[in-house]
């Protein structure tokens, strides 16, 4: 990356709030992993499990917590080392900024509002009273529906889909392939039917939207239903990872995380910073805490409290869950004793 | 949504089949949540979560089962209440009908067949000897491949893909992103491979279809694989909800409904009416039978008769399962209770 | 199929290296299911589950294993009869090829490199910089972002996204809606932010890129996350089925198989011949050895040893996994009977 951003080590302690152990005159060019940086290169230590990697480093210097800032090459020391990676790694790689043009082959209807400052990409598809705020990008096959709208400084990745009506806020990311706004699966059993028909799942309108709040991320290929009535939800600063399922109706809180695959039905409500690990699942009509942390594959099936830790399926408080799971082991065993224990009373006279 | 329906409320309880309790006359120009309904929306009660919601709303009128008739406002009571608001919903919110159109940005084959009252939205493609029905629409980036036959009266949302080949039926609704037709995962492994190669994973032709019969609706981000020779097949009627995978030579029966994320490996026949709850999983060469119903997070891996509830992974007899839940939490107590039992038996003088 | 390809019976035994018990003579113009085979036809017999089928077959022959071989049709007998059946049905359905080609729909830009015998359909994109190999096909919709390779003979369908700096090696088959190169799930919590923003998820940028080797196939609507520094990497003639995801740093094996709705978090890494079953889910930072193969909806939590077949989740050595299930359902009863026994003890004079 020649001709790419150069800093001195001290002033990217400056920048990020760290403070410099070592050289502070040191020359740093990039940013790379423990095990490939070279003299040039700051790089990043935080899980034990890297320590040998860390020690064996050729890196120019080391971001790393206060505990770690002896030994013998330069540290960039900080409270929040993860943090202070974030923004130094930001420094040298910022986020693509819009390049104002709208391509001769995406498609933007009369009717639509875009800034001037926005960036339309070839083949992305901006439907009519659609709204795209400044500095924002569509990626090619961008489609947004009849009305949507999308506030400034988003990043819209190929193929994301926005369908009719939806808000998205600003400095929104979405990731590609993710889609805003399908239907919710909601039907109602209709044994009769019409004249011929027989049998049939009569599908109750999805006229609500979906609002996706400020500073929000949706991973790739993650789908967000619209709501029936009211609208779906995803909160300030929430941030969702590939493949999650959010049904309609449902509320993200501000500044949760949800991880890849997870899913909730619809309705349920998640108090602010929840956080749903990998593959993890929440039924319908619930509501989730402030703070409440639910472990991966757990299956949620009642409301759960601010600050609860959830594991399971169904779930219970993650701490009894680990004791049931420590003993499930040796659940064989316990039935084996429990013959003998038969065998024995039945020795000493008694009637198990 | 001035300018929008208006129906007298006896008028919408004579048209979906309910009668009203109160003031047949009250003027209705709106559907909305309990909470948010003024003087001039109906809403709708049934799940008793939200009785304080309905005991409170402002709604001109609400959508209630019999029992519920009595009370203050005005209501429209049917024995289906859900299914009458369904109907009433979608008497204020009909679906898009389409703009007979090809838009100048599609792509359609010289050698396709448009009917002329279906509408073809920019950036569509249909391939060479491809179908597409009286009024159904296509939305931007949908690609229909070789041969693909759409029916009347769909709708595809943006960014859907139908393979070639692939038969989709007449009132057809694909959600965004949903993929009809990829690939079966069907590999022979190849321990010697070619020269050069090494060992491999040897393809198997998918070089079957996917039907998808009338009435279906298809999730968000949904595949459906074609058959490895015969075809994949989604029966009439049947709803499949977001991020759902059906595996090469699924059979899903007419009517059944598969929730969020759930998953059916190759194969697998599922009978009319079978329910699929989120995240559940079936294994391959299954048969399940009609009416059969999957707990959230189940995973199938045996045969289930008509009518039978499963739950657990792998799954047992819904009530079974239950039964085991309840006392799995307290198996760290009964281990327990187990050693001590062991010393009672001992000081008896027994040898347990 | 008339005027499709036809061949000798021994022909295609020798061709795939089987050889006949019967009519070598027989001719063959089809490949087809036992249950649709007709006398032209050739099927394929290995799961017991279809024995049935297969007595009653109409096939012209049978593609079976050397124990097979007996009975009164023609058979194609293979010591790895999938293996046999895969070969001779690429006979009969070849790969599609490309056809040179760039259709005045697509956008190509001027700084791409597109190999004169690829074929580049309506509405796929090659951003500036990217390259795109011989022979090989960008269906509709696909998008390449800036300065992202796609090697030669490779399937890109419809809707896949490689974004921008991920490499794609040699026939590679991309189903449609896969995702490659989307930003891996990095976030550092920042409890005081900026000025006016209140705690923030801070955005680790994801610089890294997504490594795709040769011969790997990824299924309809999979992710696969950019490295946050170093690069995520699919290895060599891996498999991956729909809906998974890959996380970002994650190394995924040469000759894995991932099946449908698997998921690994970040950093993971996978040996070669991984076997990940559907559902499964696997957390990051872990090793996973050689040849290890997870159960359907199995959750790995700890490094697995080369070899090893785990299940359960958290998981455990499928073989004690399956003990404790065949238990778990007597759990109920074994309650029962330490009460039991409690009662038999203190009617003995003992205290439990």
């Amino acid at each position: 990356m020649a001709g790419g951003p150069s800093f001195r080590l001290d002033d990217l302690a400056a920048r990020v709030g760290g403070e410099v152990a070592g050289d502070g005159a040191a020359r740093i060019e990039g940013v790379a992993p423990l095990e490939e940086a070279g003299p040039g290169d700051i790089s990043f230590f935080a899980n034990r499990k890297y320590r040998a990697a860390f020690e064996a480093t050729r890196a120019g210097a080391v971001i790393v917590e206060p505990g770690e800032a002896g030994g013998a090459g330069n540290r960039l020391v900080a409270s929040n080392a993860y943090l202070a990676f974030a923004k130094v790694s930001t420094l040298f790689h910022p986020p693509r900024a819009a390049v104002p043009d709208v391509a001769p082959q995406a498609f933007v209807h009369p009717d639509a509002r875009v800034a001037a400052s926005a960036e339309i990409m070839p083949f992305a598809h901006v439907g009519a009273g659609a709204e795209v705020g400044a500095r924002t990008i569509l990626f090619p096959g961008v489609v947004l529906g009849e009305g949507a709208r999308v506030g400034e400084d988003c990043l819209l990745y190929p193929n994301v889909v926005v369908r009719e009506g939806c808000r998205v806020g600003d400095r929104v990311i979405l990731q590609p392939g993710c889609v805003v706004g399908s239907d919710g699966f909601g039907f109602a059993f209709d044994v009769q039917g019409e004249e011929g028909s027989g049998p049939r799942h009569y599908k109750v309108p999805q006229a609500g939207a979906v609002v996706i709040e400020d500073d929000v991320e949706l991973g790739a290929n993650t789908c967000v239903d619209r709501g029936t009535l009211g609208d779906t939800v995803v909160g300030r600063g929430a941030k969702v990872d590939n493949l999650v399922q959010i049904a309609h109706n449902v509320a993200v809180g501000p500044l949760s995380l949800l991880m890849a695959q997870a899913g909730i039905a619809g309705s349920t409500r998640l108090g602010m910073g929840v956080i749903l690990a990998g593959q993890a699942g929440v039924v319908g009509h619930l509501q989730i805490g402030d703070g409440a942390k639910v472990a991966a594959q757990t299956g949620v099936m009642h409301d759960v409290e601010a600050g609860a830790v959830e594991g399971g399926s169904p779930s219970m408080p993650h701490a009894e869950w680990m004791k049931v799971q420590a003993v499930l082991r040796r659940l064989p065993e316990l039935v084996k004793r429990v013959r003998q224990l038969e065998k024995a009373v039945e020795r000493l006279g008694g009637k198990p």
